[in-house]
């Protein structure tokens, strides 16, 4: 049984797609000379707000009704979410508020502020953030919307193979990153729906492999204390994600620290765009031998972008 | 009299396009908010070589005969028409040479070098430069290609707003920066041929300002020892492109070091692209203020995105 549908996809574009920048699909012949394979990069890292999140946050938002609209919208995420969410309130003119940790990194408080969304702070646990997300909800009647565990968060996110498979028809493969599994079930869902044949396949860090592990025994089961530089993968994947993961995914390929890093630099030398760790998850499952992608047409779904300009030289602006 | 025809960068785009990137044309809330206009970004810094200068060379190899061709190809620009045209000539095959100063950047051998090309090095000043090169063509038959005043070059290099104005026709402006004038003559020769109303603005570092002062003079006159960080800049503007810049260009402005590196430096925020001090100045000259754009569809060529990977803090990769 699949809880969302192509349908709904389609209908999110719809909703979305005047709003959002259509993505760009970059090539490399180095890239395609490394891996053997013809590869095609979908650069959701030069999305709005910096990456896919701005398609779901923005679905769902469009999706409630006035009545519901007018009491605003919360999450819990400290994440690319909270920033996208905060920026598709502002486009709809609706309050959001997003519960953060006290010691959340400042760049990702910056971010949601900047779009114009409130920060309330919280102890950095995970039954503090519940908790106080709970009571603002109740407070205020606040709609709480989830990072990834949401039909029309999943619809959302799964525009972009949509908008990808609509350009690249050809693709003998798409490879997502994952880590609560929204993006991932969102294009598997759209890419068997549209095309039987192609492969759906993800790449997630070998620190937090829970899809990896769940996937391979079809039992969703967290693992205990994730970690990797691909912070925005360090979710466990969710009840409304994984069904849809277990029936279209074909595999998940676990990728080393070093995996990440080298992806995410030969990335920028190539494609000369800046991608953040969880965004070089997808191509480094490609790049590190892991996928069967020889000779293939392989869509590679570049995630998200956003590099903390303070503390990472890589992308730190010019001097003045 | 134009030298360059609309109908031969029509023939340069049916050339070059299969191994081209069709670049993306980026937008920002922000900076549409900061401008007044409305800002369409097309990304040449996303390029093959990571500029323009790909469109021009590759032209430029694929109109030689075969016996031309056979013989090589050879410039002395130590810049990025250096690596497209070693690049462009590995596309066909053929060998390529640059005559490139001792001094040069390392960074820019490496480039030429990493496309295929060969690197003679000279005493660092124009004359031995010039004699260099032209020992060199006169001994092996290469065929020189000049950085901008050719042309094909011009042609090439106009395939920019061909491309731009075919996806985006409701430009009323459109911006680019100036050095040599090969992209600025190519972008005028297409826009006032398909859209004779649009304006054709271009940018230019005050430091390097003779396309600026030979354009309100009427007169081609360099200046003297021209400095900028917009290093692909200093070029005297050519006596094939400067005419083409007298007839259909309707304003050059200047902007100073400053607005270079604040342009860089909200590109980089706004569009997540890195884009190099040349590639940011025509941007630069619409958020000084120094053009008429208030309310208009305004489209910036971004022409380059080429730093430093070893002097620029800016994009540097993560540390290994």
């Amino acid at each position: 049984m699949s809880d969302v549908t192509l349908q709904q996809v389609r209908e999110a574009l719809e909703r979305i797609r005047e709003r959002i920048q259509p993505t760009p699909v970059l090539r490399s012949d180095r890239l395609d000379q490394i891996t053997g394979a013809r590869l095609f990069f979908k650069c959701e890292n030069l999305q709005k707000t910096g990456s896919f999140k701005a398609r779901g946050a923005l679905n769902t938002v469009f999706s409630l009704s006035e009545d519901q609209a007018s009491r605003g919208v919360a999450t819990h995420s400290s994440g690319n979410h909270g920033a996208a969410l905060a920026w598709a309130a502002g486009m709809r003119g609706i309050p959001a508020t997003a519960v953060m940790p006290s010691n959340a990194n400042p760049v990702k408080v910056a971010a949601v502020k900047g779009y114009g969304g409130t920060v309330i702070f919280c102890e950095p646990n995970h039954k503090a953030r519940e908790e106080t997300a709970a009571r603002f909800i109740s407070e205020t009647g606040a709609h709480m919307v989830h990072p990834y565990n949401d039909v029309r968060i999943v619809a959302g996110q799964g525009t972009v193979a949509l908008e990808f498979l609509r350009e690249m028809p050809d693709l003998d493969a798409i490879v997502t990153p994952v880590g609560g599994g929204g993006l991932l079930a969102g294009t598997a869902i759209v890419a068997k729906g549209l095309k039987p044949a192609i492969k759906v396949y993800a790449g997630e860090p070998e620190g937090a492999a829970d899809a990896s592990q769940s996937f391979n025994s079809g039992v969703r089961t967290p693992v205990s204390n994730p970690r990797s530089i691909a912070d925005g993968l360090l979710a466990f994947v969710g009840d409304i994600t994984f069904p849809e993961i277990m029936e279209h995914v074909d595999a998940i390929a676990t990728v080393s620290e070093d995996e990440i890093e080298r992806a995410m630099k030969l990335l920028f030398e190539e494609l000369r765009v800046p991608v953040e760790p969880s965004g070089a998850v997808s191509f480094a499952a490609v790049a590190g031998g892991k996928l069967d992608v020889k000779d293939r047409n392989v869509g590679i779904i570049i995630s998200g972008g956003n590099i903390d300009l303070e503390s990472n030289p890589w992308a730190r602006p010019p001097a003045k």
